[in-house]
């Protein structure tokens, strides 16, 4: 028995996310764990460093599985890509020790939020862009962002109505920011794990705090009361990219 | 009457190409007419500056229409975003004197071919970068390039079965770039005009210099044979992007 691990690309928008479901939801895990049995002729169960949602893209999501096989990782790649639709792609197949496990052995995480901040829409930037047309003060953002670094209880960032809440939701976020390209705002947040949702929750109050809907100082305050229906509402998922899992 | 000129980016997946054809096929044309309908309530005749074929992107093609209207341009760009499609979008509008017309006034356009140029395909950049896995010489396809810039005769660049061959297919272009960043390579091209699938059929011989297919001194040669016939296959359309047009 051999365990390799993978690195992905994939455009969400075809996708019911990664985890696979009910039949007849199209899901990233599945339709790679469709075409690995098509490879190896057998069910292979191919686990992910944790899920993103319906619509999130990915430029560096990680799975392992494990196969006996003689092919090298290089072959698995290239069957793997001539495989798989053209909206995920293998970047790099290894051979990792059996011990690797892409989602309890993820040490941080990296995810990256796109927002087009202009008055007027891209047509080539649609579904991979958020489309925000108001104006939004990128200093109040920066400054109001130290406000989440750290180690905190986010739990005001949890999604409301997932079907399994983690029962510890304090995480350490190492780095945030917040970067300008032409119409373009850049917000790339690590952390040692995310909470369901938690990328586009802090988004969507950034959002509000650059807006002006909300106070530049409602951070702590947030984090304090840890009660999800006093945040502002959750950034489309569409904007938003796994970069990266470090290990 | 006023006559408006707009700046328009788009996916050139959904379309078969900008110009309006028989019914049932979705041109950007066609679409942008539609929309003008509904908001100045009758037809309106929109031109551009050029036709761009099925699957062929622009980020700044030139149009023009007139209309007896009272609007300013920043609402006319509102309204046609919020009516067209979301693979359409208005960079600008802007009022114009009458005598100008977004075909016949061109002094000059700026094509971009974007390949993505490693052994793993995107999935975030299909439809949008042509994917080329095998080995290119960059300095092959520079030096190559300079026997393009210049005043020649292009017709071995003039796609063969066009219904309406020009009868001078001389153009002068003024730059050729190739630059390298990360996998992908982009040829920019500026000319005064481009023949019928010129951009797509330039692309074809550099790639066959880079690997090597074509012999490095082929294009002195082809520009004077004057037979497209003796040429490399033309570059798919989706690599493809009009980036502007001067005027």
């Amino acid at each position: 028995m051999r365990n390799f691990k993978l690195i992905l690309e994939y455009n969400g928008t075809g996708f019911c996310g990664w985890q696979k479901q009910i039949k007849g939801r199209r899901t990233v895990q599945g339709h790679l764990e469709e075409k690995l049995k098509k490879i190896f002729k057998k069910q292979i169960h191919c686990i992910g460093s944790g899920r993103t949602d319906s619509g999130v893209h990915a430029l560096g999501q990680v799975a392992h599985f494990k196969a006996h096989t003689a092919m090298k990782p290089q072959q698995i790649q290239k069957a793997l890509n001539a495989f798989l639709d053209p909206d995920v792609a293998v970047l790099k197949v290894e051979e990792v020790p059996l011990s690797f496990h892409a989602q309890y052995n993820a040490k941080s995480k990296t995810y990256r939020y796109i927002i087009l901040n202009r008055f007027y829409p891209s047509a080539l930037w649609r579904n991979r862009a958020c489309f925000y047309p108001y104006k939004l003060n990128l200093s109040w953002m920066r400054k109001a962002s130290g406000d989440l670094k750290g180690r905190h209880d986010f739990k005001c960032f949890q999604a409301a109505a997932t079907s399994d809440p983690v029962k510890n939701s304090t995480r350490t976020i190492s780095s945030l920011s917040i970067q300008k390209q032409e119409d373009f705002i850049y917000i790339t947040v690590t952390a040692n794990g995310f909470l369901y949702k938690m990328v586009r929750n802090i988004v969507g109050v950034l959002l509000a705090i650059g807006s002006g809907q909300n106070p530049k100082d409602c951070i702590p305050k947030l984090l304090k009361s840890k009660d999800r229906t006093l945040a502002p509402a959750t950034a489309p998922s569409y904007g938003l990219y796994l970069v990266s899992v470090s290990y």
